[in-house]
């Protein structure tokens, strides 16, 4: 995609309203007082997936010396955390930041907004909604439910979750209650999974009773809050299915068209920063929080390769599954995938060579 | 770094300004008319570079309505490619897009802000810079030059370059006349290459009549156009001199500090933009142009372990003689090096072997 057709693409939608506010005295037209609610899905304790929206909503702010104000909701403030896009879609609330992916139960294609497992990793997620047509392509489908979707952040790779046992074989995930949602919980169920929702406050004592036998949260630094390590000692990696979750700003369709093109131009830019901030606040904070988590006694173990192969076969089988139900799913899947195997075809070779070999020296304390 | 105070921090240093902004009618102070120059260090060939100015410039220009018009020059329409900071010093231009690392001649700090032999990575460089004290680090340097520095684009690791033999041992480095420069030259140099400055367009001929042996450039969509395999087939990878190059938007200090907060805050989310963006255009393009190499005839290569390993031991020895003589480089470095060991810790774990199984999948055709 052209980069200047992207950014000049950020003004469009607002065609006749750009053009009269070219004519019009400039200030009136370009910076009128606007305040604006959005809801977050994510609670403040979750400070860096909440933080994004505080980002996003202050450079806003200052980009418009205050005359455009954000104000940021966290979840049960206004409703519910997972109901972000229907109170965007609806006009409750002018605009979100969530995960796509928690609505695939509408339709699994919002699935792919975020991440799929065994999907692209982080740069390449962002790779293909700035530059490979993702954002066009999910945003022709966010706009069934009345949404513009931005880029909105990433956690990069996440851990697999907290198991009571090893996993050492696929039959190991057979009768397992995992707390695991989404594409993912559909992937593991193939595999005898039984998945579970929990609430991020209910899954310490879920653990600590048996009433699940494995969670997945998200990485280190989230992570630690919860203590799991404690209550389920066994810490996988990688979560094949987030090799990058991305989330959004949703912005009601209505909402997005009647803002002046200068507006426009100023969120998808605060946008663009919260994306790469809150990558940037994640890869910062992790580090540390890992070296918590090991010296208070989680133990580390990555999935094996006889397990990473059969969930991938399993994913591939959901993927059939849904295509062969779901034209908006086969669209978008096929377009990911012949992106992503591209990517895994270069990135292998200057990025993957230059991190394995530093790893290399990691491990041997040569750095 | 709290991620609050970064956002503040953009307006800080116009502290006086901006409190008698909110004094004074709001629209004259905030939305001025406004026309700077910008002079890249990168032709227009070099599009992806080159063009992450003008994303940046056509941001400024639509989030303020056309008031703030950054114009954007290459190399040679104001002043020599590599005498881009030294024209936003000196006040010739307000601002420009380069790399640091090209002026480390001056002092080897610079180096810092862009890449150092195996410095950290892309994601990396951005947490760094945003949430590690990477940018109010460099900044306290680049205020002796009396620029504001903000990220502004990156080309991941690039590619360790073309040449004329294969490099089987760090003792095929003896002698080697290659077009390699800065830093990495140096560190070269310690392994018997003989660095040598070469513009682009006399890289195909130099290696053609054997003037030099190889030659490193940036990585497969640049170095396509170059056309290099006809000359010197042997592709090399990685470039550990670049595991990552980030790129900045220079303001002159003066400059930056006259400006309304809130073309502050506008100039630092459009340079985040464009430092995602640039990031996500090259790995879109990088997978087609090296398949369009290898089927031109390039022979790609891995550096051996054995060649990484003297070429780590000999940067290594660069950095102990440059900490000795520079107290900014050793205070820059030893910063970075502190982050870096703890990044390199934890992306082995869910990045680095969720990437890697994907890795094992595309090389035997199985995505």
């Amino acid at each position: 995609m052209d980069r200047r057709k992207f950014i000049r693409g950020a003004g469009l939608a607002a065609g006749g309203l750009a053009a009269s506010t070219i004519a019009a005295p400039a200030i009136a037209d370009s910076m009128p007082k606007l305040k604006w609610r959005l809801t977050s899905s994510f609670p403040q304790s979750l400070d860096v997936l909440y933080g994004a929206a505080n980002i996003f909503a202050e450079t806003v702010r200052q980009a418009t010396d205050g005359n455009f104000e954000i104000q940021v909701f966290g979840p049960g403030d206004i409703g519910p955390a997972l109901k972000a896009l229907d109170m965007t879609s609806d006009g409750t609330v002018e605009m979100s930041h969530t995960a796509s992916y928690y609505y695939w139960g509408k339709d699994p294609t919002f699935a792919i907004g975020t991440a799929i497992p065994f999907g692209l990793n982080s740069r390449q997620e962002n790779a293909w909604m700035y530059d490979g047509g993702g954002m066009d392509l999910m945003n022709a489908f966010f706009k069934k439910y009345g949404v513009y979707g931005l880029p909105g952040g990433n956690t990069g790779a996440q851990m697999g979750g907290w198991y009571r046992k090893e996993i050492n074989t696929p039959a190991d995930f057979s009768g397992l209650k995992m707390r695991i949602a989404g594409l993912a919980g559909a992937v593991m169920a193939k595999l005898g999974v039984v998945p579970q929702q929990t609430a991020p406050a209910d899954v310490y004592p879920s653990l600590e009773k048996g009433v699940i036998d494995a969670a997945e949260f998200v990485g280190p630094y989230d992570d630690a809050k919860l203590g799991l390590y404690k209550v389920a000692k066994y810490y996988y990696y990688p979560a094949w299915w987030e090799g990058g979750a991305m989330l959004h700003f949703f912005v009601g369709l209505d909402k997005w068209n009647s803002l002046p093109k200068s507006y426009q131009a100023i969120i998808t830019a605060a946008a663009a920063m919260a994306n790469v901030q809150m990558q940037a606040r994640y890869d910062a904070l992790n580090p540390g929080a890992l070296r918590k988590l090991v010296s208070g006694g989680a133990q580390l173990r990555p999935f094996s390769g006889e397990v990473m192969e059969a969930c991938f076969k399993a994913s591939n089988e959901v993927y059939a599954e849904l295509s062969a139900q779901n034209a908006d799913f086969k669209t978008a899947y096929e377009a990911l995938k012949a992106f992503r195997n591209e990517q895994y075809l270069w990135f292998q070779v200057a990025d993957g060579t230059y991190d394995n070999f530093m790893f290399s020296l990691q491990q041997k304390g040569a750095l």
